[in-house]
């Protein structure tokens, strides 16, 4: 995301500086504009030092993921809703109406879902995560339309395929199950081959976060909330692209052994969505899976 | 509402106690097991003292309305948020998973909405006072689901026609235009007569606030939100109803005198839901206007 912020010229005028803050620091980057910064954002002050009147863009994707926020509830709580809510009071403080961009997810949804979920469907979280994410979209739309901030809230698909290693994500499996097999590791697929899921990229997620960050504050309507453009497919489908790109080798290495927690939870995801505001945002999506996993080949 | 508890029987066991809290005094009943509290719920203790280990059953109506909570945007979230989210907390700390009747609003619908709003339509609250019920009604949900209260969240249509006098609510208007005619007293209309609104007496809206807490949780599906029944009617409607109950002399006691902000608020509310899990759940609804502009008679 760095490069893509620091490098975007687009309807913005020159950034002097990218802040990045994390638990743990973000690898240097060698471009002088970029400030790391490794800091809890739940601690005193730190939020506050990071965002000043000159902050024009925030971008906020930290957060204790679905797994992590049902196993501990308080810590959930207090970073995807507090942490939120007083990142919004600052900006709010501040005055000047920075644009944020809060990163939101498909677990927002929940229940009975038709195959594709409409722009209007309820809200109806299953998870202490999904039900924190809803509540941050709720506020930014809020703050927004008082004028407090100039607020975007994304849904993101399943991201697929991440770089690194396993997370606490009830969703880390769908990365899993493509990475660690294309790096000669064995993986373990926790859900049925008939599971439905709506992925996306990390590069067109990026870009998807700019072009969100750009539209102007008139395109999005009574609400704030766009769910990105993702693709609909089946774990079956997604092995059947690994073969085609990494070889049946590749595939030979996932092993599947069902966690009744984990196919509950993410049977429970839609596994498609409306996206004509996507669209109208001009938002970029990916092709087929082919394409995510030959991106995922060329970035790692 | 006192009354309706301390004479509930059904599915409860005896009452022993029902502690009204507000901030003014409620009037004095006379039944020895009405203890009135007056206080800030905001303020250090108050919830605490109020919610032991014996509270079986909390109906949490406290809120600052949609007037109040748009005008002083911190007040609100102090009130219909925050001490929402503590009186929660208070609960689960207790450990024994009182059951928790939440009090929301159809203000959590915004933008284009269809003619009946469906069940399964998104949360769009165009006001702080919506967004902070909307976010009340999530958490309700999500403490509900990790058992650490029995929630449920009722969202009431416009309570007509309210006793007493107006107050900051933004349909203060739909009580004030049948109530200060009926006691000879002038009132003043602020939006259009063709506004539709979605209506239920206050007689009725108790008989479902105890219908709600006595249903099994099994009743209620992925979400503990229920709409509540009401009649959808327009304010022509309601004067014509006027005129038949009350004369065309009280009728002629309403001025119109159109508020913008309120117009523009109002027509934003659903003008009709679905209510097929009212229904499922046995709840009552008024027949028509003529019966709640009765029932004001008989109860003022």
């Amino acid at each position: 995301m760095r490069g893509a912020l620091a490098g975007a010229g687009g309807t913005q005028s020159a950034i002097d500086e990218v802040v990045l803050l994390d638990q743990t620091a973000a690898p240097a980057t060698g471009d002088p504009r970029v400030r790391v910064v490794a800091a809890d954002l739940t601690a005193d002050g730190v939020l506050e030092s990071a965002i000043d009147a000159d902050t024009r863009a925030i971008f906020h994707l930290a957060a204790v993921v679905s797994g992590g926020a049902e196993a501990d509830f308080d810590l959930g709580m207090r970073v995807n809703l507090d942490a939120t809510r007083r990142l919004l009071e600052i900006c709010r403080a501040r005055g000047h109406q920075p644009r944020v961009v809060f990163a939101s997810s498909v677990a927002v949804f929940g229940g009975a879902l038709p195959d594709v979920v409409p722009a209007a469907q309820a809200l109806n979280p299953q998870s202490s995560y999904g039900t924190q994410k809803a509540i941050g979209e709720l506020l930014v739309d809020d703050y927004s339309r008082r004028g407090f901030v100039d607020g975007r809230s994304v849904r993101l698909p399943t991201i697929v395929v991440r770089p690194g290693r396993p997370n606490a994500a009830m969703s880390s499996f769908a990365s899993g199950i493509i990475r660690e097999p294309l790096n000669g590791e064995p993986s373990v697929c926790p859900v049925s081959r008939g599971t439905r899921l709506w992925l996306l990229s990390p590069a067109k997620a990026i870009e998807c976060f700019v072009a969100v960050h750009d539209a102007p504050a008139s395109a999005f309507g009574t609400t704030r909330v766009v769910n990105l453009p993702g693709i609909s497919i089946s774990v079956d489908e997604m092995v059947a692209a690994l073969v085609r790109v990494g070889g049946q080798e590749a595939a030979d290495r996932i092993r599947w052994d069902l966690d009744p927690r984990i196919e509950q939870v993410a049977g429970g995801w839609p596994a498609a969505l409306e996206t004509s505001k996507a669209r109208t945002l001009g938002l970029p999506g990916n092709e087929n899976f082919d394409e995510i996993i030959r991106e995922y080949l060329a970035t790692r």
